[in-house]
């Protein structure tokens, strides 16, 4: 390897959706140069329009393999992989032609990252009824990763951070389970699961530079069921997968009532936290990270990273949506493709100095 | 009636936790006495004890009945129901003994508020344990309430203001279910609830103030379902309870995507959430009302008002528990008293104006 800078795969998500416009406006600071080599997969015509309508200073250059780019500040290298392309650049609505060209390019920057070629992945946003259409049976991105690259246990982690409201704050939380039914939930809830969880969050705790983590596992169910009262998951399956974990010298606190730990969390009282469903984790995420604006109800901005843990490669992600609605009009916001990319160059670095 | 000032009844909450302090810290604020006549409903010396060690200047006394209280600042009338008392001050433990105490001081103002005695009521926290103890069956105060008025449809509100850091944002929910497992909450989203559940949050809304409020509906599964792919509930029961509610001219919309809907709230886009279950709604209302500090692992904010829909009578709280860890130090905020208590005027004043 000529240089140590982290060599980086960023799909463009789905073509009709914020993604292009946001990898392009990401890669026209300059400073992202200089903490990877970045290569973006995806329809090189799309993110030649994205160019034009953001109005960036940028050229989009084509490379036939990763071995032809060169990754030079103001000019973009594109590879596009053999069936990636829609006709027409058609914002804001679901398609099965974009959830193909948005599929084509995942399945290439799994190979590349899987081959060694590329050191991390940055994915743009993708539309699950879209990538249905296509033929696709994935509930997202995760699973999509999960299955290409053969891992049994993963988890979501979301990261919010740097918000001066918050005087710095963070808040970093692993779900046990994702896209399932609130009422499959309990049924997931084993003490295997959430010992693997609880594993994984002290794993990406020490690989972002946080030696002795300090873990809080949510309860399931209302004030963490109140010693049995409102549901028997706590003192089932929970509390032995806690005192498992501890019993390998993790620290690690609960279950505690839902309400409670993020709030603690977010006051810096814990530096990661297990969620055990969806919107347990992704609710206290998005009060902090997500700022609508009254007036023209949009959001004035967005704050996250999506990472999946458990993969055999480092693969990190934007935390929004498409965002159909504000779609090719040049006004969606980078930030969080940029955290994206910074915890992408973080964890690859990490991998390299073991 | 000599006064136009409402009447209130303000119970001490359990006596070994914050319930009491936070009363008598609350009617140390005079402008309290310019909005309200209020009257405290527990043991006489537990307050007694509170002024002492929060070295108020304030007189206790003891009024044997409603109509003795004169409601003058500086000085606090407590009225002691038959079998409202507690032999030692043991801050910080649950007991039956204080779990006693706590359930007769509501039932005296539940009492009280029935025969059109008192205009509003105001609770102090109790503990479930200690009401359970002393051999009560009811998961809170809202089933208490439910139980002695004979109300069958009541929901929870909780209301969250005036926070600088939000621009003076505010953040309302009213819960479709409390407290039960999660495991049971699918099986309660029905049709005939979510209806009435949206109805009580518009007339809240509407006795607070808000002519035409905006009402949000969150769907129960992650994503609202996602048009079906993570559970049925949203379309068989949550989608017909809006058109139902919206037919009859209420401004309503949803399912949103639960980690959509709070975020938007909070920054002005609803006037009131619905949540499907107890954590949904809690958990963005304590992310934002509650700030805890990493230093001494304390509350260092609270802010929230907890208030019972549907009975026949004005019933306001605070939005946090005895606070066990800290009873009896003279260091908890009265704040969520306060708003509690100004939320019961404005309420029983609405109520007066009908």
């Amino acid at each position: 390897m000529k240089n140590t800078r982290p060599f980086l795969g960023i799909t463009m998500g789905d073509p009709f959706g914020v993604g292009p416009e946001i990898a392009v406006k990401a890669l026209a600071n300059e400073n992202v140069y200089s903490l990877c080599r970045p290569l973006l997969i995806g329809d090189v015509n799309v993110f030649r329009q994205a160019v034009a309508f953001t109005q960036l200073k940028l050229k989009v250059r084509s490379v036939q393999s990763e071995t032809e780019a060169d990754f030079k500040p103001g000019q973009i290298d594109v590879l596009q992989p053999q069936g990636c392309c829609v006709k027409e650049l058609l914002y804001g609505t679901v398609s099965a032609q974009a959830g193909h060209a948005a599929f084509t390019a995942i399945e290439k920057v799994i190979e590349l990252a899987m081959d060694g070629t590329i050191h991390a992945v940055v994915t743009g946003p993708i539309n699950k009824k879209a990538i249905h259409s296509a033929g696709y049976d994935f509930p997202g991105h995760t699973e999509i990763f999960a299955h290409y690259t053969g891992t049994k246990d993963y988890a979501m982690l979301l990261i919010y951070d740097e918000d001066s409201r918050f005087a710095g704050a963070s808040l970093r939380v692993v779900h046990v389970t994702t896209h399932v039914p609130i009422r499959e939930v309990s049924q997931m809830i084993t003490q295997a699961r959430v010992l693997k969880v609880i594993e994984l969050a002290h794993d990406a705790c020490q690989k972002l530079g946080i030696t002795h983590p300090r873990i809080g596992v949510a309860g399931l169910n209302p004030h963490a069921s109140d010693g049995g009262l409102f549901g028997r998951e706590e003192h089932e399956h929970i509390v032995p997968a806690i005192e498992a974990a501890r019993s390998t010298g993790i620290h690690v606190e609960g279950p505690i009532p839902p309400d409670t730990l993020f709030p603690k969390a977010i006051g810096g009282l814990f530096d990661i936290c297990v969620a055990m469903y969806h919107d347990q984790g992704h609710i206290p995420l998005k009060m902090t990270g997500f700022i609508w604006n009254k007036g023209n109800k949009r959001l004035s901005s967005v704050n996250g990273v999506n990472i999946t843990l458990g993969l055999p490669i480092v693969r990190t992600s934007v935390d929004h949506g498409t965002a159909f609605d504000i779609a090719g009009r040049g006004i969606a916001s980078p930030d969080s493709m940029v955290s994206a990319i910074e915890y992408a160059v973080k964890l690859a670095n990490t991998n390299k100095t073991k």
